[in-house]
């Protein structure tokens, strides 16, 4: 284990612990403060205090603003599981479910503001250029999430416009992230883009992991079960691009069984999955994954600061990379 | 008519017209276009111009903040309406109904994040300060709505309760509208808040002539249906009062039209208008409305610029106050 990352992920979880606590009405926060105490693995919050400790800042500056980040990242996670009915969230009962769909709808609302109330304590004179990010940062998610919803019911999206879509509903998030600790340590503008595309890369690479996963974790260590995706008929990377390579009686196979209304969920996972060998798509994805993943370590190292002040970095998107859950 | 508000009218409408054409995708920003187009009176955004055109600033510089708060103001309808299961806004389709839930929930938080983006525009040594104001409005108008649906399913919410739950909901966000206009004006701290508190007595009336219109209005000019509050069962002044002030035999017979799971609907508005009327309900809230009307004169009357800077602002309250609809 990395002795920075442990130091930051403590300040980012005692920074959490504080955040609306004890504030009324208790049937507004008390969701907020669910969601955010189930929390996972941080990641992003560290990204930011990483940029900035990168550019020999000292990370306490970078706090608020990787605060704003964290908050957000659940706040649109709370509105996605509602708009995609789940159930569970990290093993827990979403909030939806927990409480009710207005409960989720308004504590999400008050969620959003809160993510602005943290971005607005950095320093005043770098304030409009950190809104800037976030703002665009939080539009593309909800851009990301429509497209993600509106590729449900279209047999007809491209690798190209998957792609994109995981681009601006995942990868915008780690992005912005690292170009929010690079500005507030007065990175150089070079430096903080370098930075985002390096977070891009690192998200793209880290969703297209997770669509493996789904269908080819192992069923002990993955932590959710296998198959999720394919019984949703997720248009994953996995999905479209069987859809894509698939000859006739695959592909026809392939939409009968998205479409079909009644079946054995253990029958249709195997049977997506086995195609999905035929196709070779494993292996695709992992080369996929490998090239984006190569692509980000070169831009990393063009930022300009020494090697050093680089491997915490690289060991946080290493571990993001060759996870099994 | 005034001619300055027919002028800052056109400015606004221009401005909303503009908001997020032809962004894409369609399927997230139709909505929002749909929304800001069916409109309303735009009080809000017009405060926010008069404020700043009272202590002789150029209203061009307030008008990003201005749009800010409507763009805010209608997210919050989105989403209030949502929650409220309603079907028309303006008398037309509301955004759950012409498209569907999920449209709703997250055209609203782009609608969100996009009142950010113009708030972000205000010249950046008063972001700060615009940001905090505009923060703590928003958090507010999100406690007036949890306030409100709790409400919903309690008998024993007071008066004091009711105001305060008004402030929140509907008042804070007349205050910070003129108090954003007046910062951006650079207006003293004491006028700012002045104007805030001014607002708020302004919105509370407004707030209670809605409660009273909705019983007591004229159904030729009023635009919706009278008694609706009362076949929703909404806690409004009128409702709460009753209960407060109710004998035991009107307290029963209020608690049974209440608790009805079955009734003719003309029925239920003659005998709780009947009940309201024993209780000389009607009186005693233009009697309150009438005591914030006057408090907001003198609030305005303390602010430090010249009488005759005041008079638009004057002349759009007094018509909010004597408006049939």
């Amino acid at each position: 284990m990395n002795d920075k990352i442990i130091l930051f992920e403590k300040k980012i979880r005692e920074a959490i612990g504080a955040v609306l606590h004890q504030e009324e009405p208790d049937t507004l926060f008390a969701p907020v403060r669910y969601i955010l105490s189930i929390g996972g693995k941080r990641v992003r919050p560290l990204l930011t205090l990483l940029a900035a400790d990168m550019f020999g800042a000292d990370p306490e500056i970078a706090l608020e603003p990787a605060l704003a980040v964290e908050i957000f990242h659940n706040f649109s996670l709370l509105h996605d599981d509602l708009m995609d009915h789940a159930d569970l969230r990290r093993g827990m009962p979403t909030v939806h479910c927990k409480w009710n769909v207005n409960s989720a709808i308004l504590s999400g609302d008050a969620m959003m503001i809160e993510s602005y109330r943290h971005v607005t304590k950095v320093p005043s004179h770098l304030l409009p250029q950190v809104l800037d990010v976030f703002s665009n940062m939080a539009m593309d998610i909800c851009k990301g999430q429509q497209y993600d919803m509106d590729f449900e019911s279209r047999l007809d999206v491209t690798e190209a416009d998957y792609l994109e879509m995981i681009r601006l509903k995942t990868a915008v998030l780690l992005g912005s992230a690292l170009k929010i600790g690079a500005i507030v340590a007065k990175a150089s503008p070079h430096d903080a883009e370098l930075l985002y595309d390096y977070g891009i890369h690192i998200g793209l690479a880290f969703q297209l992991k997770d669509d493996l996963l789904d269908v080819y974790g192992d069923p002990l260590t993955f932590g959710k079960k296998i198959g999720g995706d394919i019984l949703a008929n997720k248009k994953t990377f996995l999905l479209i691009k069987a859809l894509s390579k698939a000859d006739e009686v695959q592909r026809a196979a392939l939409e009968r069984w998205i479409t079909a209304a009644d079946y054995d969920p253990e029958e249709k996972i195997n049977f997506v999955k086995n195609i999905y060998d035929q196709l070779n798509l494993k292996i695709i994805a992992e080369n996929l994954i490998e090239k984006y993943y190569l692509a980000s370590l070169d831009l990393l190292s063009s930022v300009g600061v020494a090697d050093n002040r680089k491997k915490d970095l690289c060991w946080l998107s290493e571990n993001l990379m060759y996870r099994e859950k």
